[in-house]
């Protein structure tokens, strides 16, 4: 059996508050920042609320979404009094935890995130291939029964990932849902502390030379967005989320299948022709990008088997 | 049988957006004015947006919450350029659809409102006993056996209530939840819209005289609130509900019941010595409040058979 070789995972950053209310980050980076140290002893971990002044005003974010702020692009750009704050701020982020793409930045970095679709918890790569993620989600995946864990991933080049998790060597979001934003429900934070828990684990396992096994896993790729029907005039929303498709991230849609519902009452259905699997049905944030959901593919990754590489 | 004459409910306001991140009443009022009429022949029903610029900005208010604004004070405070938008709103309102207290006044003001709670469809009255909202009530929970249908009053003098729904001769909102804010579901949207069209239904049939029977009705009434516990410091909340109380809103609490879960995992009970009704809990307007859940009575009352007085 082949077994890929990969360095230690020794410097962790783990974020929340990078959208000021989704709340379940917010409350447990404040919880892992009073035990001061949050991992093992080989490896630091840094606590980091990445949005204070959205935290603050419990809004998604003050000027600019900071989540899509850590493009090559935008973390070069000039500065000056006019530049939003998020920029700002991800310029901060990308100084402390990066730089992006360079040998100083962290080893993994995790950011919390919340969603009022029915979700699950939900691992989210900025990249299309990451051993370490995907080792991590199958650990998460064993050792949380009761939980659907998915992976989902984004394929495009390392500089245009726009998230705070792409500025790690390794990044990994976690979306948990559904939870309305604002609102901090226990059962939602506390698959959340369990997630990052087994996270650290699992790195404290990887890094004492536990060897593990590769197999095969199940792996979404975000494929395109759906908007909602909208008023040619007032360009209004005319109808919402089908109650036949509400909640049902991850299930299978056909063509024909029942997509939307308009406020009269007539059903519009998906007029596709592949059969692809909805992620971030219905999510509050998206009604101003002009996003309903997001149609994902699904398809099976071999996983190699991957060890600690000894300096 | 005694029977109480009561005078029709000619004029009728049904409003939306009051608060403008709940978006169930902002979609169907913009739906029912689309219809330019919603009402019965006899019936002339007046459709408002209650808060426009909040409903533009999707967030609960811009200023200070429009529905602590209707108290007789606030409603005859001088305004000047600063005073906050939603006074100035208020005054507006009052002057549109009341004023409050006066015979101008609306016969009906109907006020939609979303919470992230699980209430199921709730009637809210704000004052103690309302004969109409209360055959209203029992109209909607004959029609509408698959949803929770339940009624709660404030017992409050009528000139200290500072809801907008005060303003009408008969007050009445209908709160409909779990639905995240900034969010519309088809399930809550579809509930609303025929919460509204059986109260139209039944003020047509009573204006055209037809006889409501008497009967009893179980009814809450709002009683004293409580907080999250917080850290004495920075006032930030250490827990939140606990996942045993978190959705059984209406379902009793007994002393000693789990109340709330702390961040770092412990129990916190219920240290009342009176079982109560918990009502809006973890509602997400409320953490700025410092609300984490109302406790509320339940009581009989026997409302009377009730027909038009005919002039």
């Amino acid at each position: 059996m082949e077994v890929v070789n990969l360095p230690a995972v020794s410097r962790v950053a783990v974020c929340g508050g990078t959208h000021g209310n989704e709340l379940s980050g917010v409350y447990l980076v404040r919880e892992l920042q009073k035990k001061k140290k949050g991992g093992a002893d080989d490896v630091s971990v840094t606590m980091v609320i990445s949005n204070p002044r959205a935290v603050q005003q419990c809004r998604r974010y003050v000027e600019t979404d900071l989540n899509r702020c850590f493009t090559a692009a935008t973390l070069s750009a000039p500065v000056s009094d006019k530049t939003p704050y998020e920029m700002v701020r991800a310029q901060e982020l990308n100084a402390l935890l990066g730089p992006k793409g360079a040998d100083e930045a962290a080893d993994l970095l995790c950011d919390l995130h919340n969603t009022t679709s029915n979700m699950g918890l939900c691992i989210f790569s900025p990249v299309a291939c990451d051993w370490i993620c995907m080792q991590i989600y199958r650990h998460l995946q064993r050792e949380m029964p009761s939980w659907p864990v998915k992976y989902l991933s984004f394929e495009r080049p390392a500089a245009e990932a726009f998230s705070l998790d792409s500025v790690g060597k390794h990044g990994l979001t976690i979306e948990i849902g559904p939870q309305p934003h604002g609102v901090v429900r226990a059962d939602i934070f506390n698959a959340m502390k369990e997630g990052v828990r087994l996270m650290l684990d699992w790195i404290q396992k990887f890094n004492s030379g536990v060897l593990f096994d590769g197999g095969e896993v199940e792996v979404y790729t975000m494929g395109k967005n759906m908007d909602y029907p909208r008023d040619e005039e007032t360009h209004s929303i005319t109808a919402t989320i089908h109650p036949q498709l509400q909640d049902r991230d991850f299930c299978l849609l056909h063509p024909g299948d029942p997509l939307f519902l308009t406020f009269s009452g007539k059903t519009v259905t998906y007029k596709g022709t592949e059969p692809l699997y909805p992620v971030f049905v219905n999510e509050c944030a998206y009604y101003e990008k002009g996003i309903a959901l997001y149609l994902a593919r699904r398809k099976t990754v071999a996983v190699p088997s991957i060890q600690v590489k000894r300096d």
